[in-house]
């Protein structure tokens, strides 16, 4: 597993009961997957290392899409790399990316590239503001964005995200940030989970509802995109992709090639985890039923954790400690709520609000539960 | 966690997730906690070791009942020991148990001390054979007992076990064996999970129905023993009682001061595992709804695992694999099959029994799911 945060983390919980061991690769001395796995100190782009690191692992994948692609190719030839190096490699890439969604018929929302001072000056006149200028690589949790209210603040934009190769969104009106976890086995075998809705806060996972209140149509089209992305890349492994649903339409954001924040509420509000699912795809053991149990609410903790013990004692809440510092920004940890259904998920979501002074993170979940169709 | 088994490991991969690190204690190199948790390797009777142990904890428990009380006794000067020696101690005691139970006007089985060989030549007449014969310590999975047809029997059997203390019990006529997990918070809050159907085969778990198909009178009585047990223990964390079921009434048999096998469904099952409740409990945090979550049935592995590919591929099944070396009459695993229903988990059933060349062992559990009234 190379990367050691709370997805690997949660990967090694997952990976014990079915007999695998986890061996993590990270550069932090404190990687918080340490108290569960082994970890091998040493810094992503150390090829030694990870050359050693590879001798001692069956197979290998990773946790975070800013790992070294040319270097996970190259372990390639010695174990196999799941999710393979091709995947990641235009997954890291937000302009690939999104040319291979065109390809495959999947909406996106009107992008340009912008790579130099003369594409500032050439976007066509048509082209819609506000925008988003990203960063083509390393952007994570809002990290690597500008707003770009209007064609005269592009190049400013440009400059403050340091002139590298960017793409230029358009910002799309959307009525709901949905995303898929989808899994695809060596052979080919394809587990999707239900559609959940995300709210985001200054660019970071808030809460995720799952499932969320959407169309039939609108669910399959979602199970299409992602078996032809998954097909088109032969990917091994769980992914995600964010989408904005405009009218009935999807439109694909982006993918994340790992576990994502999104998908956290399987571990107790699916029959099989995202977690558990990745480890069996990644060591070709047959996938698990990704069906919902009942219905549940994700919420983030950003920065430090609410008071466990107020948290423990509402019904249906499970708690997930990463076991991290506390720093502003920092995900330290999460809490699924699970309910037979979604009245009794929003009464425990207002418990929830009020006992541990969450209400405003609460509160959209509760406002989508009551304005489903 | 004084203890480096399957029950610790699994109660450390349930602590993790709550921020709770486990520190193992186990004189075995290979204890199989020892890949998800840091273990100290010493023998049980090492007390200072033991002392080096309980400095580096905030709380001290245990995974099985033939540690030393006395040590845990004289640990509990300097940290919390939960559960306590004293409960420990006695349940370590078959004798004392069965006096306690008594007491509490808990119903057992005819019984009778055998210490010595006066003892068993002063069998009063009118005690029911056929009997067992159990030593009064250090007994688990069906060692340290011995069937005894008749009183003529008995000498032998006496010298048999070695000729230490024993208690000679009628064998009862049971219907059903049944048990009851229970946890009990330091301040006293009581949580009883459903009663559970147990198969057992050569003295060794082989499966568990859960919920057991019972009336609400004996669910009731069960909850009424346990609580009648846990207040008079000043009990702190998750217990077992073993019952069997005879005519309407439930007679208790052991009780097992920790998690326990019969509750390994909870991790799938209920909305609260034992394991995540013990540690809640032993750490001082509110304990965690008991309720089920649909039905299940948990099929222990012994000697060795069958094929995990056959049993993934099983809709329902959750797979646990204690990463422990094959050997006969060993635990190394188990299955939990969980379904929305009874009739759906014994369909899942039949389909595990064929896939796994296991149909005798879950032929019992069909056969209560089809007797249910």
């Amino acid at each position: 597993m190379i990367g050691g945060g709370q997805l690997a983390r949660m990967l090694a919980l997952a990976a014990a009961p079915l007999g695998v061991r986890v061996l993590a690769f990270d550069p932090a001395p404190d990687a918080c997957t340490q108290s569960v796995a082994p970890v091998q100190q040493a810094d992503f782009d150390d090829l030694a290392a990870l050359h050693v690191f590879a001798e001692r692992c069956e197979f290998i994948t990773f946790d975070f899409e800013n790992v070294s692609a040319p270097a996970l190719d190259e372990l390639s030839a010695t174990r196999p790399v799941r999710p393979n190096a091709r995947a990641l490699a235009l997954t890291q890439d937000r302009l690939s990316e999104k040319l291979l969604f065109t390809r495959l018929g999947i909406g996106v929302a009107e992008f340009v590239q912008i790579a130099t001072h003369d594409d500032v000056r050439a976007i066509p006149a048509s082209f819609k503001f506000p925008a988003i200028l990203k960063t083509r690589r390393f952007g994570y949790d809002g990290k690597g964005q500008a707003k770009v209210p209007s064609v005269s603040a592009l190049e400013s934009s440009f400059i403050e995200l340091g002139e590298v190769p960017c793409v230029l969104e358009s910002r799309v009106r959307f009525e709901r940030e949905l995303s898929l976890i989808a899994v695809r086995s060596a052979d080919g075998e394809m587990q999707s989970y239900p559609l959940v809705e995300n709210i985001h806060v200054d660019g970071i996972l808030s809460a995720s509802l799952a499932p969320a209140c959407v169309s039939d149509e609108l669910a399959l089209q979602a199970r299409d995109y992602a078996r032809l992305l998954a097909d088109a890349l032969g990917y091994t492994g769980v992914f995600a992709i964010e989408f904005f649903q405009v009218g009935g339409r999807l439109l694909a954001n982006e993918v994340a090639p790992r576990v994502h924040n999104s998908g956290h509420w399987t571990i107790e509000g699916a029959e099989t985890s995202q977690f558990e699912n990745h480890i069996r795809a990644v060591t070709g053991l047959p996938l698990g039923s990704p069906a919902a149990r009942g219905v549940s609410c994700m919420l983030n903790w950003i920065g430090e954790l609410p008071d466990v013990r107020a948290a423990l004692a509402v019904l249906g809440l499970h708690w997930h400690d990463y076991d991290k510092e506390p720093r502003a920004g920092r995900k330290v940890g999460h809490a699924t709520i699970t309910a037979p259904d979604f009245d009794q998920l929003a009464q425990r979501l207002m418990i929830v609000g009020s006992a541990l002074g969450r209400e405003t993170q609460v509160q959209p979940i509760i406002d989508a539960i009551h304005a489903r169709g």
